[in-house]
């Protein structure tokens, strides 16, 4: 059964973006003053149409036909390169990019819209470019000028593609354990020696060069994170003239065979192991430093949280286009007949499953998760462009300890939902579903990596309840509460539903600000953050509550029709979302407020 | 890394078996006299032995090279006929068939786990097995002498295979919309014409002959499923003397390719389309009337909730193979170190990952869905066999009307949650978890079909709620309810914690009661069965609670020391279930009480 659905519902992204966060008010500010409505307009139009034409057709192909390893070079399916061509060409990514760093500075919020086009046609495909964004954005912030000049512009020009070297086979979620070392040369250059694991797009031969930023030890550092630094180290250093020079000594030492997300090789790394590539004849990789010694790990940030809302937007992208594809099919495939349409009657027509009540529910779950995490992540990364436009040093800081709470729910929440998402949309096409005739089974497999990368769920549970709510008195908490205070004060203001509706939402956040200090009272963080994950998880969802409300408010202000099926069809997911998902927080918040202890307890001998 | 784990816990199957399921009292009743504790011990130390040999050295190459078509013949991976001429060649299929049958009739009890080690080493292989147990125990219920004498025979030597034909393209959870017919010749039997979908071990070379059990309409009956009768169409016609006759007109048409299950043939076959394949030189694949003619559904029935006590004992044996396989990933790998063991002191050693109080929460999880589920299956194993060993009708009835109202909790419960739990497995391998080098990755593709097969969760709720607990007037739920009581009974009576959890679980019992009445309350099925995912799920974890609590009260009668490591994990995980997992009813259960319409409501156009 051939079904068309669009990669993203444009309608949604407009009323988000528009009528939800005013995205054009920010070409008011002096960063974005040469943008309007239509630049933005045109940027999404454009990601559509090149998404849809050069990166959807050849998803499934990327997932069957995995990249491979000759030994020597890793190959990618023959249409990776010619879509990423494409992209290069669209100038996206300079588009993305700040004006200094010959950029067009486009604001996040809708550069975020524009790439989830692209995630949501063919996340393997579109990794080699957003990881390449990331890691420029990092070097503008953090290299020197030189660095900048050197590698930056070849990489907006798609022709040199980035990575971020961060784990290894024995440290994984624990950097303090990374070991690779960085030994200095005297002449402001490193040489690396190590091994990294779970390099995504870490060898190819998709771009004239690749760019590493690594973590490693400089001898003689103080032990365990304190003691990282940041290193660029090319795949080929630089030539003469600009040109390409010697092979530098970072060997592919194999791939990862992953479930999903086929079409992004990933690496297993070997620096300054090489025996073939000794530039001048000399162990080790050669790198430069990345910002001062020893701040390896307070610079990798600036690309870590930038790729934690990435892996959101990619889990939320899959989870989305899954949603379309099984509404669309939906629509179309008929089967039995409810009660109302002659029910065991089999002399009556089959009807459209859409029809049927538990598929409707399959759905409208899936359209609760997916355009939650669209509005979610479209938030987090207008606080990006508030902080990068912020007029006032305030409004920067506010800004930004705002996005610090929000990333680790903006990773997770999609992760775990969108993913929920794609097994539902897997379950409204049955047994279809779980073939490889449909899209929506790679979808699923696809998205089971995003809570695993970038920061486990478990990570981000720690970062959440241990570090961003707590830190400064508890500012980041506030501030959050300031955010959701707002949005309580418009519902209670616009009365009837809404009002009801944040009624519901503020008794949840009630109990988050209780539950924070009751967990913390004791001052011993141990039962505290046996509870993280529990935490995260409701915490998530009361956030996730909060943009629902949001989105509600922002329809009753809406342009057209009030009747408008959008419209009502928003509508009806935030009450789905408040009177089924919401209350899912009650018992977590019973555990957290009891301070439970039955994990805790466990020996790991009775396992 | 290499983790050595076994398929199953042996430990825990004898503590099921007999600490708390005391199946040994079985070989009181008549039918299982010739049984000892010895017959059942052999039976299980077989099945793991041959299970670990010969089902799961293959089970990832199954996966990878998974059957083809070569456009006339499907093939299957090398090693699936030799490991199924060794399990035939074991007897165990016989061993699970009635002595008048040929068989050595042990307890259904007893199979259930003898056959969770094939499932838990290699499900794809043992499909074809399991299928074929199915499809004899039907013709033993409903064929006649004839049927038996030439078909059953041959299956239990394990030299044919058989099958389920239920489904067709346009037809797969709708069985009124089956419209394969089948026309009388006049001679006793019938020729078929038509097309079934989703059809396992539909067609392959393993066997010297297939049995297929083929829904279809007789020319003139009644409209929707009161008109479908159940036939035998053999792939190979008999020849004289037991010889393998003329092919049949049964031709496979293509296979599908799933996402998982991959060593598992699924076909779509057609019945009658054939021109090479014509008996006699006449249209139509030759069949015999099983049971009576209309009264195919019925007979099928028989077969399918067989088929769904072994959808949810294969999703339970992923489960279960899967976090043991985690868990003794967790007890070898280190990485990082907990607050009590060094903390950020990168200077001290990591510890496995079993010491963080996360990856504790993950196991423990685990081990509370597919402990919990493998009780509950072995409970309705156990029911089965009173049925079959009743010493009264009435003793016989109780027994078949409680294990009716289990069922689809039996299927879909184990189908959700220890899918969940291979989703934890994967977790907490984390990075290796999700890669193609370890098992769990493909345990949770393989598992993600159970949910869909035999019914899918929407139709085991609608079975639920609009048919197992109101016939009768209600006398299913009355006969789950005087199962919960005397268990709390006991609870009350061993006192202390065992009382308190009783309590917990009289209060959640209570809430399935009132629910039930409210739902049904006002005589319109439409807002009811609008909720019946929800109450699906909400009981079964009622259930699965009730369960944990007969497990908890059989660790305090156990034998041995009561500090018995394994005895504590017990008492544990049932302590989690009740503190994590009992309270998520809470929600549902309000959903339920106030009828809840938010997707009834839903207009199609709104999504």
């Amino acid at each position: 059964m051939a079904t068309t659905a669009p990669l993203l519902a444009r309608r949604d992204l407009d009323f988000l973006l528009h009528d939800w966060l005013d995205v054009t008010s920010l070409t008011r500010r002096e960063r974005y003053k040469e943008h309007s409505r239509e630049t933005f307009d045109d940027a999404l139009d454009l990601s559509e149409r090149i998404a849809a034409r050069h990166f959807a057709p050849h998803n499934r192909r990327n997932d069957l036909e995995e990249p491979w390893f000759d030994g020597e070079r890793v190959h990618t399916h023959e249409e990776v390169g010619p879509a990423l061509d494409v992209f290069a060409e669209s100038g996206l990514l300079a588009a993305a990019m700040d004006q200094e760093a010959g950029g067009m500075g486009l604001p996040h919020t809708v550069t975020t819209a524009c790439f989830a086009f692209f995630q949501a046609a063919n996340i393997g495909t579109s990794a080699y470019p957003f990881l390449t964004l990331g890691n420029a954005r990092l070097l503008c912030a953090h290299g020197s000028p030189e660095q900048i000049d050197t590698w930056v512009r070849p990489m907006l020009e798609g022709r040199f593609f980035g990575t971020m070297c961060l784990s290894e086979p024995q440290a994984g979620s624990s950097l303090a354990d990374v070991t690779t070392r960085a030994e200095p040369q005297g002449d402001g250059t490193y040489r690396l020696f190590g091994t990294k694991m779970w390099i995504s797009g870490g060898d190819h031969e998709l771009a004239e060069n690749i760019v590493h930023l690594v973590l490693a030890r400089i001898p003689g550092g103080p032990p365990g994170v304190k003691g990282l630094s940041l290193f660029l180290v090319p795949k080929y250093l630089p030539g003469p003239d600009g040109s390409r020079g010697e092979r530098n000594d970072v060997v592919p030492a194999g791939l990862n065979h992953k479930m999903g997300y086929r079409g992004t090789t990933n690496t297993l790394l070997g620096f300054g192991e090489g025996t073939r590539h000794r530039p001048g004849g000399k162990a080790g990789a050669v790198g430069t430093l990345v910002g001062a010694e020893h701040q390896g790990l307070a610079c990798m940030f600036h690309m870590m949280n930038g790729a934690r809302i990435g892996v959101g937007a990619g889990a939320m992208a899959l989870g989305y286009t899954g949603y379309l594809k099984s509404l669309a099919y939906a629509r179309e495939r008929t089967q039995g007949r409810p009660p109302a349409a002659g029910g065991k009657d089999a002399t009556a027509p089959q009807v459209p499953i859409v029809e049927h009540t538990d598929v409707r529910r399959m759905l409208l779950a899936q359209k609760a998760y997916v355009e939650g995490a669209l509005a979610l992540l479209l938030y987090c990364s207008r606080l990006v462009d508030e902080q990068q436009s912020a007029g006032s040093e305030e409004e920067r800081e506010r800004a930004g300890l705002l996005l610090d709470v929000l990333t680790p729910i903006a990773k997770s929440w999609p992760s775990q939902w969108c993913l929920e998402a794609n097994s539902l949309a897997i379950q409204v096409l049955g047994g279809y579903g779980y073939t490889r005739d449909h899209d929506v089974e790679q979808h699923y497999r696809d998205n089971r990596l995003n809570p695993i990368h970038e920061g486990t769920h478990g990570i981000q549970g720690l970062d959440l309840l241990g570090r961003k709510v707590v830190r400064g008195g508890g500012e980041g908490l506030r501030v959050l509460g300031d955010a959701v205070g707002r949005t309580l004060e418009r519902a209670a203001a616009a009365g009837g539903e809404a009002a009801r509706l944040g009624a519901s939402l503020r008794a949840a956040w009630e109990r988050v600000v209780t539950v924070t200090a009751r967990l913390w009272e004791p001052g011993d963080p141990t039962v505290a953050l046996a509870n993280s994950s529990v935490y995260l998880e409701a915490v998530g969802h009361v956030v996730v509550a909060w943009v629902w409300l949001g989105q509600f408010l922002a329809t009753l202000s809406a342009a057209g029709p009030q009747d408008d099926p959008f419209l009502l069809g928003k509508r009806q997911a935030a009450r789905y979302f408040f009177r089924v998902e919401l209350p899912r927080t009650g018992p977590q918040f019973d555990l957290l407020e009891a301070r439970e202890t039955v994990v805790l307890d466990t020996d790991p001998d009775w396992l």
